[in-house]
């Protein structure tokens, strides 16, 4: 007996998340996805997971390149993280950014609060979707510590100077 | 080869995070913690996920009560999230908050944003850390939408007051 999906998908308004763009290229092709599921796994050995729709045109692509990076995202974003959550095919989604790369090769957005650069470690089945743990092989920090989360079905602004850290 | 560990935690302070209490209790005990690697993995069927550290005292107690609460934290609930993330014996933890319960028994935090009542479903070991997913059995929603984030080294709050959602 589990909930149905509408009450399960009120109840994960509730939970904020950072919006991230995750990335691929390589012989598979380059690809990316606006995701909000993504989370710290562990920091020995260094491994972040984000959780993919089997049933989207890029979660093929993802397995079979065997990288990926996590772009977190700052407040000014938006528009970016509709356009990578969008139907728009995968070229035109990284047409209005600059992009680079670290190790693995897949795109590394330029103005990125957090870039990481991963490679595909290990995969887990959970109903529609993926769960792709990825081993942490670069980073790349901006300057400003600003992010984009999503929370109660709207974006959300965190900087220093809008909510300062708690001083508890 | 992957990143140093500080290196990693650096990183992870820029991926902004829903603070959460993970309760459970049954024949193992009743025991806490707070977590902010959390996601949502499914809706089809209802599913979230938590990491939890194997070397942490609710670890094991997690796994053999076979059901836990993801209580996610407002920003009024600071305190609390220290407290189940100190050292405090496990009943001291929860000596400071009401509780009730859903149907798996696991304590629900009667001032969760919102509650989810889980049922352990499969377990993944990657690295030092356990990735729990439950199957969310049931939810309870408060009536206001705020919420608590962790982001770049402190608490920040999230309320569509203080953030009103983008019209994009």
């Amino acid at each position: 007996m589990t909930v149905s999906q509408e009450e399960f998908r009120a109840a994960m308004s509730r939970l904020g998340a950072a919006v991230t763009l995750v990335t691929t290229d390589g012989s598979a092709g380059r690809h990316g996805i606006t995701a909000s599921a993504v989370c710290s796994v562990t920091d020995s050995p260094p491994t972040v997971l984000v959780c993919v729709n089997r049933a989207s045109g890029a979660h093929q692509i993802f397995k079979d390149n065997g990288v990926f990076c996590v772009n977190v995202l700052a407040p000014e974003h938006r528009d970016l993280a509709m356009a990578f959550a969008g139907k728009l095919p995968p070229e035109e989604r990284f047409a209005t950014a600059v992009w680079s790369t670290l190790s693995s090769g897949a795109p590394v957005l330029e103005a990125a609060t957090v870039a990481l650069d991963c490679r595909l470690d290990q995969v887990t089945e959970a109903g529609t979707h993926s769960v792709l743990f990825g081993a942490v092989i670069g980073t790349r920090l901006a300057r400003e510590a600003e992010g984009l989360v999503y929370f109660n079905r709207g974006f959300h602004s965190l900087g220093s100077s809008a909510a300062p850290p708690s001083a508890s």
